[in-house]
């Protein structure tokens, strides 16, 4: 195995998150480095998302990547392979990264040649959510496994993300997963997340994917986003 | 849709919930009240695995159900027409249920004729690792669509669980997905942990699952455990 770096994160001292992530954003900004932060619950194909992400932005942007976990470095491990700059987050049993964590988390992966950062939060679909971790934009991975009803019962998560991957479509034929019904709730909690269905392992999908993200990382380097 | 009756959570006023939790379990013991805390990611199951728990043990206990979300009843809604006793505890934002918040929904559901009463905690492998419910056993689902490196990530959860189910082994053949490694993962993390696989779809493995939680709550209301 390949040695990957660990950090372990130390918890925050600030009292105002929403001010630390707008000060970090604009940081980022002045750097040109476009943060996404990519959430969802434990084993929806956030890191086979990310190694798909890579093999196609690979020759666009510099990408490095932020694993957090609260243990382990079997996700750095993987993304370590495709080339891309990694770092291992250990949150130290925090269920979330806020935005001073992050700051650590980047400072950690020196982001001095990266025009596209990710930050894999920890597996969970509720405290993530509530925490701005500065990053221009929020993605989420909701799997055909965990059922089209994960909108009603999860609602801020839905509500903060830009763009919800719907992953697996290749086993939608073993599941009663409704995509309709899906679409119907993401866009009952937030009218104007994009949705995109993907198959990370067969790479289905991930093209409309690689080009919203484009469009998205090079708006924010231009200023316009 | 049947009216289901939603009561909503405070956030505990106790600093020491082990000791809350103690005396939760104490009062339970007493009251005869065997309590199950079953935890999962979200999308694991636990609903399905419930109504199967329903089905084959109606006859021999009288049984309660808590059904915890952030928000929405569907999960109750289901569990209804079980004709189980149910309540949904709704945790306002919160990402895990304590001593006290489920001493809260225990008081909302009414245990006076309820011998097995089973919380569904939010979905998360996280939080709800982190407090003891006062339960007499912590039962957690993890699926195989989430992936057989899940102790790796999540010790605690896995640490703090008297017995794992495996659930979704019907869809094995389109995972990649190694049984006898989670086996391991989760004997590294818990020698005690017994491990069931299970598929809560078809009914695989319910018997045994029925089996060991019957003879649990037996020894139980016997002051035997």
């Amino acid at each position: 195995m390949r040695e990957v770096r660990v950090l372990e994160i130390k918890q925050s001292v600030f009292a105002d998150n929403d001010q630390q992530a707008d000060l970090l954003r604009q940081d980022l900004r002045e750097k040109g480095v476009f943060l996404l932060n990519l959430m969802s619950s434990p084993g929806a194909g956030k890191t086979t998302t990310l190694m798909r992400t890579i093999e196609a932005l690979k020759d666009t942007f510099k990408i490095g990547v932020m694993e957090a976990d609260i243990d382990s470095d079997v996700d750095a491990q993987t993304i370590s392979k495709s080339g891309a700059k990694v770092i291992q987050l250990h949150t130290g049993g925090m269920c979330h990264l806020d935005a001073e964590m992050t700051r650590q988390g980047l400072a950690g992966l020196e982001t001095n040649d990266v025009e596209l950062a990710i930050l894999e939060n920890v597996g969970n679909l509720v405290c993530p959510a509530e925490f701005d971790t500065g990053a221009a934009k929020n993605a989420m991975i909701l799997s055909v496994p965990e059922g089209h009803d994960k909108p009603l019962k999860y609602p801020l998560m839905f509500t903060i993300c830009d763009v919800v991957l719907i992953n697996k479509i290749d086993v939608l034929p073993y599941f009663d997963f409704d995509l309709e019904k899906c679409k119907e709730y993401i866009h009952m909690r937030n009218p104007k997340a994009k949705i995109i269905p993907i198959c990370a392992k067969t790479g289905e999908g991930i093209e409309e994917w690689s080009r919203w993200l484009t469009e998205e990382v090079t708006n924010w380097r231009r200023g316009k986003a």
